[in-house]
C-alpha cells in the first residue's frame, strides 16, 4: 500500500522560507506532513524546542494537513512510531547531499523499510540555512524574504543583546 | 490531493539492477510507477525501443503496478499526458546531482506543477550505469548480479560482433 | 594600471538570458566587454559564426560599451591582441567549477599575465546552458524566460526541421 | 562608472601566502584592494584584530595601493562604508566553492549592488589555509613557503605556550 | 628500493568495520601496516587513546603484520621515525577527497618523501564514519554491523550515560 | 605476500607530465610499474597505439623497473595476465574522482582480487590532461613543460595539417 504521509525532520531553528516552500512541495505529492522538530540540546538552539514548534504551527494553522511534532533519539524509530515510512529532506547543494547521503544510509541501515526522498527547494532559497539566517539577524541585517515574516520579528526579539555574529 | 502515480524517466539501454531497485522502491511509496522509456535516436541506442521497453515489461510482468511506456518529446508533456505531477529520479554520485538538478529545474521551469524526487539506490548498485554495463559486456566480461539475468543474456547476443569497447 | 576592459568568451550557441546577465555584471566593474565568440568549427554548432555575433550586438546594440567579435585559435592569444588582461567567466555549478579552473590554469601556463574572474549569473539561469536551450526549443517546448526573446525566435526557425532532441 | 577598488574580506588568522597572492592579482585588476579583517570574535582567532591588521600591513607596507581595515558588522555595510560594490574572494576547492557561493547569494540578496569576483590562487597554494597552517606550527612544524617569513615569526612565538595540534 | 609498510593513521576513536576493511586491503599489498592513532587530545575523544589502540589491537590480535601504535605530533615525522614513506587513506566521498588531498598537499609540503595511497572501502562502509557511530550508539541504535562487535559492546558501555547525541 | 608490482593503466594520447610523475611516485613504491596503454581504436587516438607505447618506452628507457605494455579488453584480465594485483591511478579532480570510483567498483565487482590506489599528481599538474595538451598543440600554443620535450616534439608533428582545435 502507498505512503500517504511523510515526515519532514529537521533542527528549524527557525525555519526558512526555503523549509516552507520543501513542506508546500511535499503536500502536493503526500496527504500529510509531519514536520519533526529535532529537540538536539547539545547544538545549543536559538530557539527553544517549543519556540520552533509553534513558530512552523502559527506558519501552516490553516493546513490541517501539516503535523509539527518535537522528537528526541533516533529518526527511525520516530517515524516508525508515527506510522509512516517516507522522509523528505531538500537538498540545496553538494555539501547537503553528501551529507543527506550518509544519514539516508544510515538510516537505511537501522531500518531498511524507511525510503528517504530529496527535494529541490526553490532555486530562489538555494542559498538559504537557517545558520546563515541566524547569522545575518545577528549582524543587525534584514532578513525578510528569507524567513515568514512572524519568524523575523522573533528572530530580532531574540538577537537583540549579547549575540554578535559576522559573516566573513 | 495527493499523488498516487509517478513516473520514472530514462533511457534505459538496457535496465540495470540499479534501475530495478529504484522502481521497486517507488513501488513502497506510489500506487503506479510509469517507466518511461525515451526514444532517443540521437543518441543510437545500443538496443531498440522497442526492445527496451519489452525487456522492462518482462521483468515488471508480475507487478501489474508498473507500466511501461515509450516516450518522445519533452518529458513534461509526458507526464501531463499521463495525468501524473511526480517525477522519479535515481541520483548515485555528485555528478548524477548537478546533471539531475539541471534537469529538474529546467522541467520545473516549463512545468512548475510538476515535481521531480530524487531517490538513492541501494549502495550495491552506486556505480552502475547503463553505458558501463554495455562496455564491460562489449569487453566480454560478465554483467551477472548488474543487470537482471534476461538482460544479461539479451545484450551478450546483442555485443557478439563487431562492438569491441574498452574501459581505462 | 588597473585593467578597464575585460573579455568574456564562449560559444554562444545560443546566447543565453545567464549570459546576457554576467555581460551586464562585468559592465559594473569594466568600462569594456568584449565578448569573444570562438569559432569552434568542430562542434558543429547550431548557428553560424556570424550569426552568433550578430545576435549579441543587436541584444546590446544600445550599449557601446559591449564589442562583440568572432575568434580563432587560442584565448590568451586573441586577450593579449585586444590588449586586455582579464577574463570574466560565469560560474553556475561544481562542474562549471572543475572545467573552469582546468581551462583558468591552462591559460596561466599559456600566458602567467592573464587573469580569469569567476562571476556568479543570477540564481534564476543557475540550470541554464546553450546547450539545454537547443534541446528544449528542439522538442518544441517554449524557452521565453531562458534567451532573449529576438534569439527565441531564431531559435524556433532554426529547429523547424530534422532537429528532434531530447531530454530524459 | 566602473570601479577601480575592490573589498578583499577574510579573518586572516594569520595572512597565508595564498591570500597574498590573491591580494597582487587583485592589484592587477584593481587601482586600490582594501583588505578587511573580520573582528569575528566568537571564532576566537589566534592572533588579535589588531595583531592581523598589523601582519598585513607590514607585508605590504611599500604598496600604498592595498590598504587594510577591520570591520565588525556585515560585509555589504562595511562595502558601501567603503563606497566600493567590489568583493574578491579567492577559491581553492569545491569545498570553498559552495561555502563561497552561499555567501555570495546572501550578500546578493542584502545588497544586489555589491558584486562577487572569484579568483584562482596559483597551484602552489591551493592546499594552504590558515587553519591548516596554524595546525603545522601549532606541532612544531616549519610553515617557512606557506606564510610571509614575518608571519611565521610571529606564528612560533605565539604557538610555544599550551598550543598543542594535530593533524591527522 | 620499493616500501614494504604502510602507515594508516586516524583518530579510530572507535574504529569501524570501513576501517577494518581498508587495514585488511592494505594487507594485500604491503607487508605490514602501522595503525597510528592520533592522540589529539583538543578533540576530546570518546575514547582514551589507551582504549582505542587496545581495541585495534585486540581486532588484529592473530595478524602480526599490523603493528598499533599511538601518536602526536607531525604525521611525518611519526613516518620517518617509524622508517616508512607510505601513508593510507580511505576515500569514501567527496568531502573526504578535498580534506585528505589537502592534508596529503600539506605533508607533501613538509615531507617531500612521503608518498599518501587513497584506497577505497567497500561500498557498503561508505557511509560510514567514527562519528556517525558515535552518535548512533548514543541515541540508542545498534552498531551491529557497522563495527566490530567488541567495539560495539565497549561502545554500549561508554554511552550509558549523560552522552544523548541526535541525528537529524 | 605483498604485491612488488603495479599497473597503470590509461590512453597516453600522449603521455604528459602529469602521468611522468605518477609513474615516478609508484616507483618509490613498488619494483616494477607496467604502463598499460589502452588500445581504444573506437575513441579515434591521435597516435596509434604503437607511438603511445614507443613514446613511454623512450621516456623511461634507462628506467628498467617501468615496462609499457598494450592492451586490449578489460584491464582485470590483463592485470590477472600479468601477475599482478595493484592497479594505479592518479585523482586530480573531483570529476576524476567520481570516475575513478566508478571504473575501480566495476573493476572491484568483476574481479575482487585487484586493489586500485589513488595517487595524487604534483599540484603543477593539477590541470594537465592528454585531451587538453591535444588542444593546446592543436592551436599552436607551446607544450612545454606539460609533456616530455621529445613528446612535444611529436605532437608538433602531428597536430602540424587539418587538426585544428580550440578551448573557449
Amino acid at each position: 500500500m502507498p505512503e500517504t504521509s511523510a515526515i519532514y525532520p529537521g533542527s528549524f531553528d527557525p525555519i526558512t522560507n526555503g523549509h516552507v516552500d520543501i513542506i508546500n512541495r511535499g503536500l502536493n505529492v503526500f496527504e500529510r506532513v509531519i514536520v519533526a522538530v529535532l529537540e538536539n540540546p547539545k547544538k545549543r538552539p536559538l530557539f527553544t524546542t517549543k519556540e520552533r514548534v509553534r513558530m512552523i504551527q502559527d506558519i501552516f494553522a490553516s493546513k490541517k494537513e501539516v503535523e509539527v511534532r518535537a522528537f528526541d533519539g533516533l529518526l527511525v524509530d520516530f517515524a516508525r512510531a508515527q506510522g509512516t515510512r517516507v522522509v523528505i529532506r531538500g537538498l540545496r547543494a553538494i555539501s547537503d547531499f553528501e551529507y543527506e547521503f550518509q544519514m539516508a544510509l544510515m538510516n537505511r541501515s537501522l531500518a531498511p523499510d524507511i525510503e528517504t526522498f530529496f527535494m529541490m527547494p526553490s532555486v530562489n532559497y538555494s542559498f538559504l540555512s537557517s545558520n546563515l539566517v541566524r547569522e545575518v539577524a545577528g549582524l543587525g541585517g534584514s532578513v525578510e524574504g528569507l524567513v515568514p515574516s512572524s519568524v523575523a520579528r522573533k528572530l530580532r526579539n531574540k538577537v537583540r543583546g549579547p549575540h554578535k555574529v559576522q559573516i566573513p
